[in-house]
């Protein structure tokens, strides 16, 4: 059997995995990520630990490439400008310098959501379609479009970065990237948080939700409970998302959109929302895409960066 | 030298290019559009007129191939779903019936914008650049995603049918398309036609846009000629345009925006109050892409249909 290895680095920790052509994760194993001076020992840090893997389990002729998730906006050629969580600050092709270091082995490098949303249409929920977007529905939201089976990753690696597209230009509040008015300030896990305030001090009604702590997770838990006041929430955060991802089929016109992230663990309670919404808003010819709920996890990372070498 | 057939169809006329595979249009014609009995004509008079041509020139060996743009949406295969002004209203593989007539001949189909937008990045505005977006500003809002120097179709051919992007789900009046709040409904000749009369009911000042019929022409001028509320209008156009292309950027990432049709004849006029709501909005990482004006004219259409089958 044929493998790769797929590499998730994080800002605390790189998870390694080695796949099968065929799409199995065979062993998955971490090593910390060494942030310190410029991060400059990562690189080397991985290599190291796929050599030694290789050595381990005797893969020298069986390891056909290495494929790495970075934090960070990635172009087609594998060039990365920035990853302020491993503390890179200088522009450099990751994939030509980790191949370098693995003896010239195949490398190819992607930004994390991007590769995420590959090994779901690989091995997850967008295995029978075809055009796929992926939301990652977390403190913020990512995103990553599949176009012909292959990562989207635009001009400066920020294709599918669909967090900050300004769905409200007049909001007042500031998002973390400097505009006001993102998707993310919405419908994401903050903007859950968010909503659920402002409808708790613009109402009197009773709720469940006034007697937890405010989350996702609580505000869809009380959307299961029948809570008034939770499913205003709930449409409020459907209107949100259903429109921005109408958004995205206007330009992008996908089969199928893929939701992942904390999030996406309401799973079938919050799609209905979604679709509501998305149906109001999207043009009829784009109407037709599917909206569902991502099924990897964790595991979409290491299969999808495994994917990018295997053809 | 080489040729390739581009055919731009319309509802009133095709327009048929003998175009060489380095791009020289040598020859252009024109036939009807016969629509009657569901447009069933359309394609074998198409073909008809490439075999007369063939024959007067003696390209029977140089004829590479015919591409063809239709105002419908187009999938990667050439499947076609609807032209209503074509009277089509049946599915079916334009290309392979095309191909059919023209005893084999290899053919590929595509809607009309992306077509023309493919003809912008090819010899056009387009063509030092890579990922690219045009945005044709007619009566209503057109586009076409060029990705990898191909056009980028979308799962139902709707890939950057851009023009009905919902900016606006307050919006109380109706697009044509049915829903309301649409890109087209601001930022196109209708849209500054709409702007102009509510900017004109607003306010008692005076302007020589009281004067004429109001026009997307007369509004530039007035522009140029520093009527302040004229620059009013273009400051709201520019706000819709410029903010409505950010969203795009977002998804997409491109690296320049192409801006076609008649609005965009303003030219240099009109890209300043474009450009600064498109900086204001932008996500950082995609705020670098270009804005420039279409140079082709109609001749893009011809140019993108036989690119389609020139390698």
């Amino acid at each position: 059997m044929k493998y790769a290895a797929g590499i998730d680095v994080g800002g605390t920790s790189v998870k390694l995995g080695l796949v099968s052509i065929e799409g199995e994760i065979s062993e998955i194993w971490e090593i910390p990520t060494r942030t310190e001076d410029g991060g400059k020992q990562i690189l080397p840090d991985i290599a190291e630990a796929v050599k030694r893997k290789i050595e381990e389990k005797g893969l020298e002729k069986d390891l056909i490439g290495a494929g790495i998730g970075l934090p960070g906006p990635v172009d087609d050629d594998g060039v990365i400008r920035k990853a302020v969580n491993l503390h890179w600050e200088r522009t450099f092709n990751v994939a030509d310098e980790l191949s370098e270091l693995l003896g010239g082995m195949k490398v190819k490098a992607g930004n994390d959501a991007n590769v995420a949303a590959l090994g779901e249409y690989w091995q997850g929920a967008g295995k029978n379609y075809g055009d796929m977007v992926m939301v990652t529905l977390g403190t913020g939201i990512g995103g990553g479009i599949i176009h012909h089976g292959k990562i989207f990753a635009g001009t400066t690696g920020a294709g599918g970065e669909i967090g900050h597209i300004c769905l409200n230009p007049n909001e007042k509040i500031h998002c973390n990237c400097g505009n006001a008015g993102c998707f993310e300030q919405y419908a994401s896990a903050t903007g859950i948080v968010r909503l659920t305030r402002e409808e708790l001090e613009a109402s009197s009604d009773e709720s469940e939700l006034r007697k937890t702590e405010v989350t996702a997770k609580a505000l869809w838990d009380a959307v299961k409970n029948g809570d008034k006041l939770a499913i205003r929430v709930a449409e409020r955060f459907g209107y949100y998302l259903g429109w921005g991802l109408s958004v995205i089929a206007g330009v992008v016109n996908p089969e199928v959109f893929v939701l992942g992230g904390g999030v996406s663990k309401a799973g079938d309670v919050m799609l209905p929302y979604v679709r509501k919404y998305f149906d109001e808003h999207a043009f009829h010819a784009c109407r037709d895409a599917q909206i569902v709920i991502a099924t990897l996890g964790n595991s979409a990372g290491t299969l999808g960066a495994a994917k990018m070498v295997i053809d």
